[in-house]
Order: structure tokens, then C-alpha cells, then sequence
């Protein structure tokens, strides 16, 4: 396809992320709530501090983050049953539960938490592609939000926090990589690749799916290219978001 | 207690409501959707359109208006733990989703809706009491818009939609009856009582329990005075949101 | 309709009770068992004591009285499905068993029943309108039979109950005020109440429900009024039970 | 031990059944409906005519015959969990229903059934030992009873069934062979056995169980006479309660 | 049927077992492993120490065997559905364990095995019929290689074990008794027996099931004369297969 | 740490798979049954034809390929609680049963396959590190095995499967890029990644996790060409495999 007849169905550039908003205080009860905006996706990530720890980290003076995930039943453009109702949750949500928290753990020196958990929720209110990468990007700074209110408070002495992650989409469209997709793009996609990084550019996390058919290294090597373009974005935003939040 | 020391935790009157509004179009895949915030009781009700009924109504020509009911993890002051990870809904939300669903039936006339549902997810994004009025209220007001669109659409031609419904709180604190309960006061009334009324009127459900200790047939008079009040404040803002909302 | 022409399918006067029966002892091993027959409507009502409580009253020095509902699968006029079959509690059920928990609760001081659970569980042998009243009225008798017990053998020196509960169901049917509905009345009724009252005549829990339209306040009050006959009649036949029960 | 100092808790014979009644008609609405008494053990069994068979069997042109057993919470010395509420049947509750249905299942034709199912449930409102037998033996006689009403209303022209079946349980007490055990001596037998054998003495089930050690050939065969002359005793009883039930 | 056209579709005498193999080793983590194979019947029993016991054996100074079943989905001729995925086990595999369990708890002194837990895993790879009866044999050899290690390990001193116990089938297939039933027997037999002995010859367990007609007292001793000479096989093959794996 | 001091556990070479064997044939009911062995992780891999599709997929003309992941109780150092009897799978097993599907469809024209589904069930009877690999290689043995019965016996015309797929682990051990991770290997390295190639080279899936901390752009590259090398020789051994067991 020729460079330049190539178009997005949103019209972006090809290295160009949605809108992002970050909304810290969305909700008041949580010790960190942001609501996260990528275009027409909405999630909100609500971060809890709870005094108690999973059985396995018992008297072990260290703590534990974790995070579950959810989609209303009408976040989507038809609407999915409730898992509630339906009494499990489906392999997708906890893939994707599981990824959020094993992100968060890779920023998060947990020996500094003290026998506590930070349980983050992240739930779907709107779904246009892309829920997982902007849960893990919210959930982050819900997460350090509720560190610095725990500093605050004085209950930690030094902030457990090592590092900021976030997680963005690529993926390539009529052979053309480009960034954070949205649904349209999600559902015809040859491949999509989700990538979790640091603050400071290194790999947390890298899952790439072929759709259509397997892809080759170059492809590969564009798609991570991409990424940490998008990622640096969104670092970007959550320190910004970090520093109005904490009134600095 | 002298008349004039009652004092409200929130310095309300005793017939005041909490400041309500009624938000449409707070997200844009569902049919109707509307965010209702009773104080700081915020309610996403989601209306969707379903092309099926249950398999007792396959066949009758008519159609359901059915309701689902979930609180985010931390909605409340403390986490709960999320009703899909535990794997069932629990007594509570089963109760309060039957009496949404319930209320919205008897303003409908179903044989007018065709062989649909109109399913409506009643999810409380931040609690403070009054989960259940507030959905009932917002969820007649989801219904009416996506059946407007309905009708817009050619697809409905005449309104099944009878009436207009709402549903409100009244309780005894401290011996006295007050209107539109916030959770500090439902935590420590005597006894309390949700009703849910037509627009004109008319009584769709009572439900009233003594918390402490029973209460005789004034008390139970008087808080069926301040609902009827209360009600009527609900309807009219529930007709003025969806006059706005289709553009009259 | 002509008053002279109202005919009930039973042939009862509108204020006019089923038979009762309550029958102690029907089953050996339960501290307090009771079969309440209410016309064709037989509930076996079983209160077993517990020598444990609920883990969020651990440690508290207090009691806990808590209820469980079923019916047996043909107990009804059709074979429904075996709960344990189906390996869930239907939302009715669970809304029921709350009730007869919450109706118990109120005439208990929880405090003197020391660190143990009153659990009782009510069967439905026999289905023919009004399970949840027959159960509340049988379930009294049962706890309180098992509370004589414990006092008899010296385990409670002080009685935890400081009155009797009792239920019963009214309803409209063709504009009619009628008390105790049977399965018939129900299935056609315009509005339907359940009406828990203490035997002083205080309200525990009123839940009315309109079935076909709504219903004005002063259908409310007929209502109100049978029902207080009513629960006053069902008072005297409890104190008689347990008069005979306890060999007084 | 000495032949002449044995002596059961009951004060029974080694060969004397418990006292057996049948009361059919105890409830209403099934078309079979019979309440077992085997001593304190009281089963009621249920045989609702269900017009319907399982998937495996749809357009064969035969029935089905099937059960299931419960038993009420608190029919038992000590309460048990609710299987309902616990969500699931116990393996035991499934090996007993299991049982009560390959037994009637050996005395039906199901190919004269038609393509109905006879739904069989027995629950236990008393136990004192060998509910899985007085669940058979009570079964088939409600089977028998519903079977006669599908015949007098000409649903069926042909008996389905074939012959009776029944069952009791023997086992060794202390090296010694006795019949029906109760409770008492079940929970300190050395061995014991169930039997199910057809009203002319042919084997369905045999199932016997070595609670301390191992027993030997000789003790086996003097278990299986006494289940013989038991099986006889209950056949007798189950012939005549059916006469009487349709009136010849 | 002549006696001497009589014919097993496997070309077996009557009494004649299937090829047995016993397999130790066969998996690597567990303190017992072994394949049995009995045909084309594969199972793997894993037998595994744990330090524990369940709750109702807590600071009773005892220990516990039990023991799962499951089969592999294509383990049968046609897949069937894997129990994990449908989220429960079947009435039948419920049945099955609890059966394996009792029958090794026969031949063990539990006191002597200390507060721990033998549990055994028996799995089945392949089926052909038999399937419960093999997984009884190999689970007692299974179960007798992890109590070798343990007291070579000098983790007990005595030796809990105080018999062998291993368990074979016996039908009657055209009115003949035979021993070990495959699959195509299985399907067809008008009666088949599981019977669970000692290596001492005692009955641990004896179930019989007429799949046909009933049979009589003279089927029922041909089937148990069988039986017994299969176990006396079966035991040889067991305590030599021991004597291998403990270098004896 | 300097190259020539680096020893593997195994004392393998760094780009050195484990020994890698493939059993076809190992039970004989499935239509494609192959035991994979690599190193200590032993993988029963069985395809099934199934004739039918999912709901969503009824009347579409193409088939479905679709897996199942298990693994026995004690396959593991210290025993699992097993699924079915938990009564649900864990997060991990969806994912990776997941994963194992995807992969499969990939290399597959489901348009070819007709209405049928070919179900790969991968039950791990014996564990040590990279299952989940070991699964997709086998899997995909087991599966060309099945679908060249359906080719030999007509029922296909034209292969529907277009190329191999096979997997293999890479991970990160200090500091240095390993092929193919046992598991003590894998408990302790600061990434590992999962990939999944066609026998073409092209990527069907990449799943990196930091285990540790976050790695580099350079890491990833070196893992991406170890991973490259491990599936050209899979895809050997999975073509050999195959040509035998087809009798080329």
C-alpha cells in the first residue's frame, strides 16, 4: 500500500495515540481512583489499601499488589452478560486481571509495603479497544496515589514505588504498524501486540498475537519501536497527572 | 426532642431531598444511558435493547423489561470483594435487581414492546445510600430514552410505556421521619422504607423495616407523607431530563 | 362489585384466616420443632442451637438468629427443580430466608442468648400460597420452644425474647381487601402485602407489591387494617402452642 | 458373646424389622405421594409425571425413571449444611440417588411409558439410620401410585411395571447378623450391607461395606438371608398400602 | 448356551484375568507412583504425602488416607467432557473415590501413621472397562511404595499398612459368570459385581448391580467364588511388584 | 559473569533444547494421541473429531479447532489441588488452554475442515518447566496425526492444515539468554519468554515477563534469535514424528 493513501479510520497518524485524560478523584471512598480516558475508552482504576495480606505472604513482613478487572455489560457495543450473574469470571478477564498485576509488581518493591495490599480495580465503563493497556496505565497512578497518601499519613516511611509503568497497543494493519488501536482497528488487525514498559524504557511485559498470519522479525522490530514512542507519551501524562494530584 | 434542636448529619430538612441530577448519554453504546447522583450516591444505569425474550415468554408476542444490579468493588467506604470473582451475586443484590426489575414492569405495557427485552444494568459507580432508589430512578429514565429511540426508529410505533416511576427513601432517626436517607443516617435509623410510586401517584412497592425495635401505624403514615412528596420531586426531574434528552 | 356478591374461591369472609394449625414436636432431633399448617400451605419449621456464631460476631458475647428457606420440589402444584440439583439459591429464596431473619432479629435481645446461633430452618412440604408468613409464624414458635428448652436446662438464665413476631399476607383481589391469600387469590390478586407484626401490634417489615397497576393510599390503609386482625389472631394461637409445649 | 445375653439397643430380634408404615396422600399435589416411616426414620417420597425425558433419550419412544434424596437440614442429630446453600450435592447424596433410581429402573418396562419421565423425590424429614432404603422401598409405592392414576386416566394402557422392588440393610453388631439397622447400631457395626431385591426375591443391589475389618463368606451369606426375609416383610407391607391407596 | 461354544469376545477362559502389568516409577515427584495396567484399562495412581489432615481429624494424633478419581477426556472411546471445565465432578467419579478410600482405609492402622495424610491420585490414561477395580489395585501398591519410603526414611518406625487390598469385576455375561469385564462385557452383562478383598481373602467391599433382569442367590455365589480367585492373583502380582521396587 | 564459567544446571549449552521425544500412538482411542516428552515435562496430547461446532459458529460452513489443558494433581514437586474437584480451572489453565487454541488455529484453514471441531486436550502428567510449550508442540503432532485419518478415510479432501507450529521457552538466567527453561531454571530467571513459531519462522505468539526487573531492547533480541534456533530443530523432530507415524 502506498505511503500516503494509508489512513487510520480515526484519521491519526500512524505513531499517534488517542486522546488521553487522566482524572484523578473520580470517585472519593478509594485512597487512589482515576479515571482513565483513551478516546472513547473509559476505565475506571480504583486503588485500596487493605491491612492484610494472601495467605502465602502470612508473617512474611512484606506486602502484595493485585489488581482484578471488569466490564460493565454495557461498556461494549453489544451487550456481554455479567460475570456476576453468570458466576465465573472468563479466561479473558483473568488473563488480563493477572497481566495488570504482575505489571504493577515489577515498579513495586514489595519488602517497603509493610504487611499490606494494594488492591486495584480496574473496571470497563466504555470499550473501544485497548482496556487492558489503559487499566494498567490508570491502575498505576491510582497505585501511586494511595502511595502518597500513605506517606502522607506517615504508615510508609519510604515510597515502595521504583518506577512508573504503563502499557500501550500496536499492531499491524494492512501491513502497516501503527499505535494503540481502537476497536475498529482491534477487530481487523493481522497482528496486535500489547507491550508493558517502564517509566525508564525497559520491557515489563511483551505479548503479541498474530491474527491472520504469523508475522515476520521486521515487523516485530516496528511494532516495539512504536511502542516506546507511546509509551514515553504516557509516562509523560501520569507524572504530570502524579504531580497536580499530590498538589505539587 | 425539641422540634427545633433536629439536626440532620447533612443539615438537610427532614423533606429535603439530596441535590439529584440525571446525566444522559453518560456513556454511548447503550440504547439509553443515564448517571444519576442522588448526593454522592452515583448510579450508571444502561438500558439495552435485546432482540429475545426469556424462553417462558418464546412465542407470546410480548415482550420483558428486566434489570441487573452490581456494585463496583469500591463503591463503598471499605472494599467489598467483586460478586464475579466470588462467583455468585449475593441475596442482596438478587433482591434489589427483582425489585428494579419489578418496578419498571409495572409502568410498561409489555404486549406494546414486541417479542424484546429492554434489560437495564444498574451499576453503582460510588455509594452513600440509596443504591436502589437511585437505580429505579435512573432506570425509568434509560428506559424511556431508549424506548423514544425505538420509536424514533420506526421500530416501536405506539409508546409501551405507561407511566412514569420513581423510588425513594424515607426512615425514622431519632423518632423523626426524614426523606432521601444518606448512609450515615440509614446506618443509624430506627427504621427505614423505600417506595417506589407511579409519576401519578400510585403505590408500586412498599418495603419497610424496623431496624431497631417496631413502629406503630403514625410513623408508618408520616413516612408514606414524605415520599409522596419526594416522589413527586423525582418525577419532575425525571420529565424534565428526558424532554432534554430527546430535544424538546 | 356489589359487596353482596364478593365470593372468595374458598368461600372465606375477607378478613377470614385459613385454618391453623401448629403442631410441636413433628420432628425429634431439632431443639424446637413446629409444623404450621395454614389451610393447605405446611411449613416445617426446625430451630436448631448452635453453639458457634458468625465470624463477624466473634468474640462480641452475643448471639446471632438467622434463618434458611426451602421447598421441597414438589411441594408445589408443578415439580420445580431441586436447588442442590441446580447448585444455587434462587434470588426469591434468598430474599425469603432473609426476611424470616430480619423478622426473628427484631423481637430478640441478642445479647442475652450469649455467644451462640439460633439457626432455623423452614421446609416447605406443602405449597399453597403464603410459605414466607407461614414460615416467620412457625419459625417464632420454633425458636421460642428451643429457647424454653435452654432455659430449662439452665443454659440461659435471662430470655432473650421480648415478644412474639408473627406474619400474614393481604391483598386486593378485584378491588377487594381480603386477608391470607391463598395460592389461587395470589396468582390473580391486583396488589399483594406481606405484613410482619410484633403481638403488641408494632411493624416489623411490610413489603406491598402492586402485581397489575398501582395502588392508592387508601387501598394501603384496608390493607393495613386486615392485616393487624389478622397477626392479632395468629398471636393467640403462637401463645397457646407454646403455653401447651412448655406444659403450661 | 454369648447367644442368649445379645441384645440391640431397640430391643429388637436380630430378624425383626422396625415398625413400617406407608401413609400414602401425604401431600397433595405429586401423583404419587407416600411418607415412609421406618421407626424415626421418615422419608417422604414424591413421584411427580414429568412430560418429558432427558436429551439422551429424545424421540425413542421410551420413559425414563430417575430420583433424587435430600435430606432437611435438621432431620439429622446434629444440623448439617443445607446442600443448597452450600451449592453442590454431597457425593453421598449422589450415590443415594443414584441407587433409588437403577433400583426402580429394574422393575420398569420403560418402552410402555412413553416419553415421560417419573421423577422421584425423597426427602428425609427424620433419619435414624437406613434413609437410602426406606427412600426405595417408599419409592417405588409412590412410583406404583402414579402409575395406577396414569392408567385410571388412560395416559397409559399397559403396566410399566414390572414387579416390586424394595430394600433394608443388614450387618454385623458385635459378630452378629441383625436386620434394619437404626442409627445406633449403623454407627458402631462392624459391617453392613443394602440390600435391593424385586418382591420375588431376585438381587438388584447389593452393596456391602466392611466398616472395621474384613468379614468372611459365612457372615455375607447369613446377611443376605436375613435381607431375604426382610425384603419379604416390606413387600407385603408395600402391597397392601398400594391396595388400599387404589381402593380395592 | 453349551458350554463349550461359550466364547469371550477377548478369547479369555472364564476365569481368566486380563494381562496385568504393574508399573512403579512411573511418574517421578510423587512418593508413590504407579501404572497399572489391566488391558487396554491404563491407570496412573500417585500416591502423596502430605503433613496435614483434614479438619475433623485436627490434634487427634492420627492420620488419613483418601484418594480422587478422574479420567482423562479422551481417555473413553468418545471424548467426554473434562470435569474441571464443567465445575464439578460427576456423581459416578464421586462415587468412585469415595470407594478407593474406604477400601485402602480397610487395610490401614491410621493411628500409626501420624498426623498426615496419604492421598492417592488415581488417573485414568486409557480406559476399557474395570476401571475403578484397577485403580483400588494399583492404589494400595502405590500407597504401600510411599509408606516404604517413609519408614526408610525413618519418618515412621511401624508400618500402618496391615494387609494388601486390591479389587477386581465379575459379571454374567449370557447367564455365565466370568472374571474382569472389559468395556464390550461391560456394556452387555446382565449383572456385574466390583468386589474389594484383603490379600487374606475378607470382604472389604461387595457391589453388585443388575443391569438387566434380577439374579438369584446361585449367580451371586458363582460370581463371588470368581472374584476370589482373581484377588488371590492379584495380590501375588501386587506384593511382588513391591518386593521389585523395594529392591527385595 | 565471565562466558566460560556459566554452567547451566542441567549442564546443557545455552541454546541447548532438552531431549525431546514424541510418542504417537501412546493411547488408542483418540483420532491423534502423542506423548511428548521434554527432558522431565511429560505432555499427553489427544486430538478428538468432534462432529459439531460451537453455537457461534452452527451453520457457517468451516470448522473449529479448540484445546484443554490440565495437569494430574501430583504431576508436580508437591501435589496440586486438583480442578474438578476445586470445580473450576485457574486463571493459568485458561490462559494457556487458550494460548494453545490460538496457536493451533493459526496453522489451520478452518474452512477446509468442515462442520467439525478438533479438540486437543494436553493433560501434563508429569512437570518440569515449559509445559505450556511442550503442549503447542505436541499438540500439533497429535492434531496433523487426526487429520490425516480424516484424509485416509475420505471424510477430508484437502489438508486444512497449512503449515507446523511448535514452542519453546527462552528466559533471561543471570544476565545471560537460555534456550528451553526446566524448572529450576525457570523459578529463577529474571524474564522468560514464550514463543510460538510456524516451521516457515513466522511469530504466531511472543509472551515476555519480566520476572525480576525490566530488560532491554538488546535481551530481547538475543531471547527472539535463541527461540528461532529451538523451533527449527521442534519443527524437525515434529516432521519426523510424523512422516513415521504416517508410514512415509
Amino acid at each position: 500500500m502506498p505511503e500516503n493513501t494509508f489512513q487510520r479510520p480515526s484519521g491519526r497518524a500512524p505513531d499517534q495515540l488517542r486522546n488521553i485524560s487522566l482524572e484523578p478523584g473520580f470517585t472519593r471512598h478509594a485512597e487512589g481512583s482515576v479515571l482513565i480516558r483513551a478516546g472513547d475508552t473509559h476505565v475506571l482504576c480504583n486503588a485500596s489499601v487493605l491491612e492484610k495480606v494472601p495467605p502465602f505472604l502470612k508473617g512474611k513482613g512484606q506486602g502484595w499488589v493485585t489488581a482484578e478487572y471488569g466490564m460493565l455489560p454495557r461498556s461494549t457495543h453489544t451487550r456481554s452478560d455479567r460475570e456476576a450473574a453468570k458466576g465465573k469470571q472468563s479466561g479473558r478477564t483473568q488473563e488480563i486481571q493477572r497481566l495488570i498485576g504482575r505489571s504493577l509488581r515489577a515498579v513495586f518493591d514489595l519488602s517497603l509495603l509493610g504487611e499490606r495490599t494494594l488492591h486495584i480495580d480496574c473496571d470497563v465503563l466504555q470499550a473501544d479497544g485497548g482496556t487492558r493497556c489503559a487499566s494498567i496505565t490508570g491502575a498505576w497512578l491510582a497505585s501511586a496515589i494511595a502511595v502518597q497518601r500513605l506517606m502522607r499519613e506517615g504508615i510508609l516511611q519510604q515510597d515502595p514505588i521504583i518506577g512508573s509503568v504503563a502499557a500501550v497497543s500496536t499492531g499491524l494493519v494492512d501491513g502497516r504498524a501503527v499505535l494503540d488501536l481502537d476497536y475498529q482497528e482491534d477487530s481487523s488487525c493481522d497482528a496486535d501486540m500489547n507491550i508493558v514498559m517502564t517509566g525508564e524504557g525497559g520491557f515489563v511485559e511483551v505479548q503479541g498475537t498474530a491474527e491472520g498470519r504469523a508475522f515476520d522479525r521486521q515487523a516485530l522490530d516496528s511494532l516495539m519501536d512504536l511502542a516506546r514512542q507511546g509509551i514515553a507519551s504516557l509516562t509523560r501524562l501520569q507524572l504530570e497527572a502524579l504531580g497536580k494530584a499530590s498538589g505539587r
